[in-house]
């Protein structure tokens, strides 16, 4: 794949965000692409390649915001992207055209014959219009349950790393249409609470005062690093990504606790 | 041996192509880069180095191509590119010159002592024939076995990649010497077939009417993914190199089927 | 990280070096970036987390010494490069000016929100001095030991690669303060020793008259590389970094023998 764009954009910057999703978790990538993209400068071209191997009828479509420019399958990887009510989305095109295709396209490998190419062309400046006709329906995850009562959110599990710790969908950042809600609830819970945007307010919001429930654990306060329990602990934290984490200092939450996608997650005022 | 590089040529453009080689396994990393170097940009300085860690008398040498340079140990991995016809080598010579090698060179570690420089000092500029004397006697590999005759295609296991997917020799991009004459054959297995040179003619003539044999197996039909077959069944494909894979899907046909390299693999039409 | 310094930084060239230290071995990740920095052009800006996910109150920090700048935890990573009578430190820094911060500091990953933006703007010509104020009194781990005596040298082992090589502190390019020693003592071994400062040095001039003792065993010899003994044997070698390697040829020596950092080695004169 890194040939195939040097080979039409010889200045390309080339950089691997993960080689650690799992294979054909698109919730993972969907939450990982969501979580870093923002980090890379504006207009950078993000390429994503998931469970490849698999050959699939799949369209591979590029995606373009105000942030910057996306290239993959449409099996919902960006749909947390596409939910941003403040980055809308202004381009959306199936790769068809097949000048912006490798002149050979294999059955497998749809990253280095479909998608290095395109992602290839719009680094170098070729309007996405050019590459095929306007998607309307793309495939959309729905998005992680996030649920702001009077004094408590339910969230779900969303997946564990390769650590074992796990990641809920409760976050200051968290899922566009209740990122409001979110920010507006913490004033409750602190005196203390940063502007809002401010990834720490959750963390001074909760560091004291709050509980967490998940299956038959209820877990004290929010943690701000492992270092605070003690080895082999259940702890919750705020991870470095502005989420809510389930852990275990030096051990596998995943597997200690049982905890699968989806499993609900309450994080509460303390009574 | 990316520091050394920088030092020499701060702009260089570097890529992993692969970690995943195995320990001393020539053969895979011979294949591996005749399979992916047409990918990168013309003049492409290529450098291998495989089974590190075992110092050995081995020459260092450097090898140019219209289509690219090549650095790396004289132990065969440049073989498959040699027989080319298409893209003879022209240049090929020792690493001796002091001049391009770190001022102390190490036993174990010529990647970044002998190597790295020259592929740097090459990327740079300076003319191959600099490097040393010119080399008349490398070490080559014996090409793959790959029989082309009246209706069956013969041809042997290479290797397994690291899922324990088994790649095969039988492919229209196959050993130089020998492509015409797939090709040849290909119109025979199928009136669709596309143009010389396309790798989807052996899929086309393939799909439908072909039985694969490899050991006590026959395998009906040559797939185009994976997601063709049940969870756990064999089957044949044509992987995203060009090449007759053995598969298992979510599985590994190395073991399943005990296959090694060298075992012999039949193609043929179906009666 | 890498996408914080591209933003700052567009035409950063950016190299892993290593993400195969253990998890906080701080002395590991000390030894690592001791051995590979000579090799990267001066100037170069080197950035190193080592225990990333436990979140601590060590001071974040940037150095400057004639041959390049280094950005990482007060934890003692440093030191060696610290010990060099020959790079004397010139600059020492706490990153404590918010402007050359992301704006949200996460409390887990400081490899993103502090070191990175640090490590862009050294490298974009900001004066160290405007990242914060002086440190004086920067952790320092305690130096690896080695002796020089008469006839024999008393060093202790390191660390294990992911191999199970285990790595000594007995090398000519060893510790700053004892390496005049080291190259003295040189000759006494060998009439065949290159410059002072060559690592083959330490090769000649114990290759066949040396005797290595580590716990219960006594090694004969000094050798070349793997090659030169059985499959299964233990030996002792000159490793890529010029220091003296414990291993057992495609085995475990950190396993097969016990050997723990600390552990006492020493090599001597044949009798």
């Amino acid at each position: 794949m890194k040939g195939v764009i040097l080979d039409i954009l010889p200045d390309a910057q080339l950089v691997d965000i993960s080689h650690d999703i799992e294979p054909q978790n698109v919730r993972q990538a969907a939450y990982v692409l969501y979580t870093v993209y923002g980090y890379f400068p504006a207009h950078t071209v993000h390429l994503v390649v998931v469970d490849p191997g698999v050959g699939s009828a799949r369209r591979p479509i590029a995606m373009r915001t105000p942030r910057g420019m996306f290239v993959g399958p449409d099996n919902g990887v960006f749909s947390y992207i596409m939910a941003r009510s403040d980055e809308p989305v202004d381009a959306l095109v199936a790769l068809e055209n097949p000048r912006y295709r490798l002149p050979w396209v294999s059955n497998t490998f749809h990253g280095r014959d479909v998608f290095s190419p395109a992602a290839a062309h719009l680094a170098a400046g070729v309007p996405i219009a050019d590459l095929g006709r306007e998607v309307h329906d793309p495939v959309r995850l729905s998005l992680p349950r996030l649920e702001v009562k009077e004094e408590r959110v339910l969230g779900e599990v969303l997946h564990s790393d390769r650590f074992g710790n796990v990641i809920t969908s409760i976050g200051v950042f968290s899922w566009p249409m209740n990122q409001e809600r979110v920010l507006a609830l913490a004033p409750a819970f602190s005196s203390e609470v940063n502007p809002p945007g401010d990834p720490s307010a959750l963390q001074q919001l909760s560091a004291q005062r709050m509980l967490v429930r998940v299956k038959d654990e209820t877990l004290l306060g929010v943690h701000r690093t492992y270092a605070e329990v003690e080895r082999g602990s259940v702890l919750a934290l705020v991870g470095s990504e502005g989420y809510l984490e389930i852990a275990v200092r030096e051990g596998n939450a995943a597997q200690t606790l049982g905890l699968r996608p989806g499993d609900p997650v309450e994080m509460c005022f303390r009574p």
